[in-house]
């Protein structure tokens, strides 16, 4: 079962710039994480865009949401900064692909050596092959519809709404 | 949804001792990389060994069958040794307990920080919340039912036998 | 032989705030990293201020120094920003302690894999120890005089200047 | 001013064998740990072995010796397994190279995150920079002359004896 693994940043990828003392992107992490999960599922990477989710726009959204559909796989996951990762979600959904798609992401980049990523990408992966088509997001160990999910910024975790 | 995590040992938990210089048993990590992987979930933990699995008896199969079966929930997560990982499988299957059982473990310890195991452990609770009853062993991003897996102890990797 | 260490703040020190997305800082993390090198120096330590040291002002250069002046101990190891580590260097010399006093630092945050502070830290401690009377930069595993010491911004290392 | 850095195994390089399930030798990480030291000094890394100290035999021993005599440099840093590090350090004390020789170690394998090994690079290179003609053990923050060091196995720690 082939799985499509979309790139559109996010803390998961966030380094730190050492000269100039903030965080910036360079590479996904993902390869690396594939690796450290000994994962041996067919997977095919995308890097479709490196940005923080805060300053994704509704083309970028489009942009993710045509990668989806010209995938070849049924199946797929898009790493996402989780402060829009629900708009971005409900984008998808809206778009009808009929695929499994699942979003997930990190609280803390990937690059910390707390960080919930490696985490949440198993999550993913894992709930991209079992679940029927459908738009979700995987973080805290739970998987969440994305018509029902919300981000509790207060409290930096997602919840399912009731309904 | 509740989640029975059943903790036996295997490399998982393995630390390292260092005024023997070798590794050892000492409590589970369960506990820190569920709060790493900032896990939202219901999740009752119970230690019921700590052993190799090399060195794993059909007594001690049999205990954890048996808390299998007394467990309320009817989602459980086994933390296992993977070198006999597949054997304590089917002699859970072979229970046939009507419940989801999922088994995981990881190849490197998770104190080294090159372990699969927080992959593995987002991996194994999300096959666990959405699989149908029967006994899975969730290792390398796959999940793999109890009769058919195989430890190809050549690779480290976990296989699905044909049939 | 006792050494007093001084906590100023600095990259060293930085935290990774996942609510908010940025770098900010919490505690000292002093005490695990001496825990960590399993350090048996005897050792006190004071955290004067947690401050970027681009923020940092002269009166918190002269409050530094009058901790090194006020401190029991004849020999002192300093945490600090890199960006103007050696500004609060030449302040201290200039201030003629008469002490053996280390400034160190680290160029990524500690809470982050790949960072330099262990390093730096076992480092400075040691030069602390064993050098004369004076004001020192101990980075990048070696130790300048503060009059010749200098940051190279574009390269994001310490250089001894001739002279 | 060049140092020489020679290997000599010891817990510093231990590496996790994922397939055997125990501790080994591959590589030295001394060009890693010296990479994420950020270290500048000019270093010569020579490996000489790699063993566990408790199988290093008089003719070892021997050979580290004569390894330090045949080394352009006058600053030299032994990496070596802290069982018998103080008799390694006897036997090159004895050889009287006239040089600056300072053996460390590790408790615990650098590949685990929780080792003290960096800390010890960085505290072994600066006492070696700056110390008279002499062999010490450099371990827990300290600097021990070889004729008065002492590995208390029960604790874990080396001491300075009186004398």
């Amino acid at each position: 079962m082939a799985i499509r693994i979309l790139i559109t940043g996010g803390t998961f990828d966030k380094e730190y710039d050492e000269l100039a003392g903030s965080l910036y992107f360079k590479d996904t992490h993902i390869h690396e994480m594939l690796r450290l999960g000994r994962c041996r599922l067919e997977v095919a990477v995308r890097t479709v865009m490196m940005v923080d989710s805060l300053e994704m726009t509704e083309a970028d959204r489009q942009t993710i949401l045509a990668n989806c559909r010209q995938a070849p796989e049924d199946r797929i996951v898009i790493t996402h900064g989780t402060d829009t990762m629900v708009e971005t979600a409900r984008v998808i959904a809206a778009g009808e692909t009929g695929k499994t798609i699942v979003l997930t992401g990190a609280m803390v980049p990937y690059a910390f050596g707390s960080s919930d990523g490696l985490f949440n990408l198993g999550s993913a992966l894992s709930f991209a092959q079992v679940l029927s088509p459908g738009v979700y997001v995987a973080m805290n160990g739970m998987c969440i519809a994305a018509r029902r999910a919300r981000k509790n910024k207060a409290l930096g975790v997602f919840e399912e709404m009731p309904g």
